[in-house]
């Protein structure tokens, strides 16, 4: 099979990047809007993954995020097994938004639901609303949060037809301030601690369409391990808020979060500052990752460079804290491994066990 | 011309709502995990236009909103004039997340964009992604708000082609605790203060979107007054917080807020008390509203039942506030009157200068 890239899949990340950089921008320049309030944003969270303002005595976080095309996935593996996966999607979508908030040490309060879909029709398929209802409560249980609401229009004409385009915000406050994790401690020495993904969770997803489009089984085609490509894409995006309050709980604050998504292990070296990152442990693949750069004939700088490869989270921790940090995540049900450490050193990501090594010029997600 | 009702313009309420209904009470079971926090929601809030968590000496307040299908009425009125618009709809779409939060006596503090495109190539319009971002900066300014990042996917298969799906959320906090305003205060002998509107706003636009069809001249039809049938649709949103912070500013707590969207002058009886809503005293009514309401061959009933027919906001305070709050709108660029009262009596709205009544069984906005 001939190789195929992001490219290739539709997704053209150099068409969105001038508009994100100019939105980025203007962004910034808002922040002097809270003065009128006596209130002031906390300017290191400017690119990370959740905003953060200062309100004196605790700080707010706020988030949305996106799912993407991964109901597409679940729509066609329902026309083959016939389960309709909008719990796993569900579950999908909040994610997005809470493991993005977390990263700055927030609790997670409370989600929004924003569920556009193409035309009033959509909602005649009561199977697939209970799914959605269902799979949205059950992953805010999971994260101690409340469903607060939020927007179920119809949008024929903006939406295409019969499909949903499913999004969530996600507001959390970090209290005490002291939980802050924007960064400002990462040092070198401290350990990386890799959290165990669940599959592609919702990033590669445009490239894991274009493989079933390629498939002459397409989303039917059955793994090396039995089970079919699309469920197999399917399985739900592991919420990492258990392990976050859990650490919290315990005394433990990390120096830095990344949220392991688009640009893969790349994401390793999100930090602003310049490290190097030393991998040299890997956690298991998922088998649909391993199909799914097997099948695109990737090779590893492809795969890591762009898919979770079995970490969607990583904690920085200080050294003394890395094993506690693995043992406090498993007791909340999320795998983990001490997988490397912080260096000083130029901004790189050292994959020591398949001698990759990402630089600084792979990543931007700055303006 | 035949007359044009909302099921007609394919958008049909009533398949939405058992789904909004099955995610209203599945949220509303949701407000328990807030106890691992050792937190509590407000549960007034539930129904109500923004959702408020208890956090002790402060309240949380979120909303997440989209703009619905005016993205296709600047789309095809640029065909004509030239100009984009998406300044003017990114005003829209704060507006959406911001007047409602505001009802609760919320201080809006970040928002963040939610813009999905149909696909990468959308991007490519420099001027219209510039217009955007511009408008929307715009508008948090107004708003005193920051604007704290937001996603700008590309979804191909979503989305519809060259399209986008425009949303905010808006995160505020209510501080002191004694702003909030969930109606524990709404009396009878209350004064009701309409706040005036620029236009049609953010809602009939799928009425206004069937007209244009039909209109030999679509969007390019003069109005009475002059003004193009799409330019005067895409008049912004108003923008409600700098009132409503103002009031605060003066002391003036409202009993009651309604912004004034979907269902139209219905909203008046928002509010889950049995009252009589009596106005006496009618706003001017935007041209684009009238047109639409006699083009269209709308009774009143219809357009003050689904329009806001010049009147984008209420707000009910105590008698002895009302003048004060209509000036103190009007230094903030906002027209106002006191339109009526609160009455005892059964739950409706009456309308007398239209000799027009809504009953309690015309709205239904809580599951």
């Amino acid at each position: 099979m001939a190789r195929l890239d992001y490219r290739q899949a539709g997704v053209d990340y150099g068409k969105i990047d001038p508009l994100k950089i100019l939105a980025q921008q203007a962004a910034a320049r808002t922040a002097g809007n809270l003065r009128r309030h006596g209130l002031t944003e906390v300017a290191a969270s400017r690119g990370e993954s959740a905003y953060v303002v200062d309100c004196g005595d605790f700080h707010l976080a706020s988030i949305t995020e996106c799912l993407g095309t991964k109901a597409l996935v679940a729509d066609a593996t329902r026309a083959i097994t016939g389960r309709t996966y909008y719990d796993a999607i569900a579950q999908d979508t909040i994610a997005m938004a809470v493991n993005d908030l977390v990263t700055v040490g927030a609790t997670p309060l409370s989600v929004h639901a924003y569920w556009a879909a193409g035309g009033s029709g959509w909602f005649d398929d009561e199977q697939r609303a209970r799914d959605l209802v269902a799979g949205w409560a059950a992953a805010c249980a999971r994260c101690g949060v409340a469903w607060g609401g939020g927007e179920t229009p119809a949008l024929p004409g903006v939406v295409a037809d019969d499909r949903i385009d499913l999004a969530a915000s996600c507001v959390g406050i970090v209290r005490p301030k002291s939980r802050l994790t924007l960064g400002e401690r990462l040092a070198p020495g401290d350990a990386i601690v890799l959290l165990a993904s669940s599959g592609i969770h919702a990033n590669g997803v445009s490239l894991a369409r274009k493989l079933a489009e390629q498939l002459p089984l397409g989303y039917g085609t059955r793994l090396p391990d039995g089970s079919l490509y699309g469920e197999a894409l399917l399985a739900p995006t592991v919420l990492y808020s258990p392990v976050t309050e859990a650490l919290a709980l315990a005394g433990i604050v990390p120096h830095y979060c990344a949220n392991v998504t688009g640009h893969g292990w790349r994401k390793l070296m999100r930090h602003p500052a310049a490290f190097t990152y030393r991998v040299r442990a890997l956690p298991p693949v998922p088998p649909v990752l391993r199909f799914l750069q097997q099948e695109t004939g990737g090779d590893d700088g492809a795969a890591y460079g762009n898919l979770n490869m079995g970490a969607g989270f990583a904690l920085f921790v200080a050294p003394g804290d890395a094993d506690a940090a693995v043992r406090i995540a498993a007791g909340s049900g999320v795998g983990a491994l001490v997988a490397g450490h912080v260096e000083a050193g130029s901004k790189q990501v050292v994959i020591e066990p398949l001698r990759l090594v990402f630089g600084a010029g792979d990543l931007h997600v700055r303006a």
